[in-house]
């Protein structure tokens, strides 16, 4: 083979190689997947002061409390404040006035904010759904006598948190709790659909005058009941 | 170039393509994830019979309640039997008999059973805790008075059901609750090292005479909490 064909077949061969390598970049970077959050958080978290991650100060806090401790309850927190356009609640029992104050402070920073309350307990003693209300967040509850024993939010349609955990200080402090905290489309996805058609569910105009009437006699008549589980 | 090296080298290109296209293949096998399952089942579910699901047999069952129908409690069901080697229950409140009647069914197959159950809530009318220690089921409850809130089942080591629910017929059939059934490990796994840390943490050996004397008087100075939230 003379001089010359041999130049132009390694020519040819290092342009083949050069695509090939190009082509086997490509189909990795396409088949790799990004990397999706997938997190467990376990209660009782340790006790320790969060108030560095809900007002952000130059200033050091001078309580008590253990200070600079990463805690499942901090990690909660920094989740939910990462919401930077929409937080919706879906939630049994929320009295916990440090989650509380979470909610508030996106609600401040215009993040849209929807609650779904169960209606019993929305309105029982330290409950924070009228804290919420008062501050102009939309909170919903079913008007029916089905218990709502959720206890998840969705950040951004993006982030699903779920588990055991009612929004309560003793829930958060005292029990032995879970909360997957997770970005699987799979996953956060059919909540993102469920919380819309409870949403919908839950909208005060569906209901008529007369239901509502129908409705406040059935609650009223019994105790509301205390152990829905 | 002589025809004897034409041949030769469309030859050694059949040979490197045919190799290529092998490592193309071996590499997109190597490469694409094998199908994780995650799905989401809410509730209340449809009341449907589950007879079948429970015993299968050639006869029909004859009970007034539909039949053939998938339900979020059907899907369920299938989800906890499809176990083979083992069942770790970790779980607030059990008192639903179909359930029970699933676990018993795993139990009589010499699937290794293991269930962590709250104190308070294994002594309640209609537990089903007393039923699976009779059947020979180890059970172990924390004998501190820490509340044990969690509701999750581990599938051998694989499969994750988690949520709000919890094992109750009140839960099933009229609540809105939710669970997550995941074989993602990062999901999984955390949960199999926590089940781990609280059936060893809840070993009656770790517990000393005088600390079970000691957690009898406090347990009995006191009402058992109804709102464990």
């Amino acid at each position: 083979m003379s001089v010359t064909w041999t130049v132009k077949v390694l020519g040819l061969g290092a342009v083949a190689l050069t695509l090939s390598l190009e082509l086997f970049v490509q189909l990795l970077r396409h088949l790799r997947p990004r990397t999706i959050l997938n997190e467990v958080l376990f209660f009782p978290s340790e006790v320790a002061c969060v108030e560095h991650i809900l007002k952000p100060s130059p200033y050091s806090c001078l309580c008590m409390l253990p200070h600079d401790v990463e805690t499942s309850f901090s990690r909660l927190l920094r989740h939910i404040l990462s919401a930077s356009s929409s937080l919706d609640l879906c939630l049994f029992a929320f009295s916990n006035m440090d989650l509380c104050s979470a909610v508030l402070a996106l609600h401040s920073k215009g993040i849209i904010i929807r609650v779904l309350a169960d209606s019993d307990y929305a309105a029982i003693t330290g409950s924070q759904i009228g804290v919420l209300r008062k501050a102009g967040i939309c909170v919903r509850c079913d008007l029916s006598s089905v218990c709502m024993h959720h206890k998840f939010a969705v950040v951004d349609d993006r982030l699903l948190l779920n588990g055991s955990l009612n929004w309560t200080l003793k829930a958060v402090q005292s029990n032995m709790e879970n909360v997957v905290v997770t970005e699987v489309p799979d996953l956060v996805q059919p909540f993102v659909k469920e919380f819309h058609r409870l949403w919908v569910h839950s909208d005060p105009a569906q209901y008529k005058s007369s239901d509502q009437n129908h409705f406040i006699i059935t609650k009223t008549s019994d105790e509301p009941e205390l152990m829905n589980i």
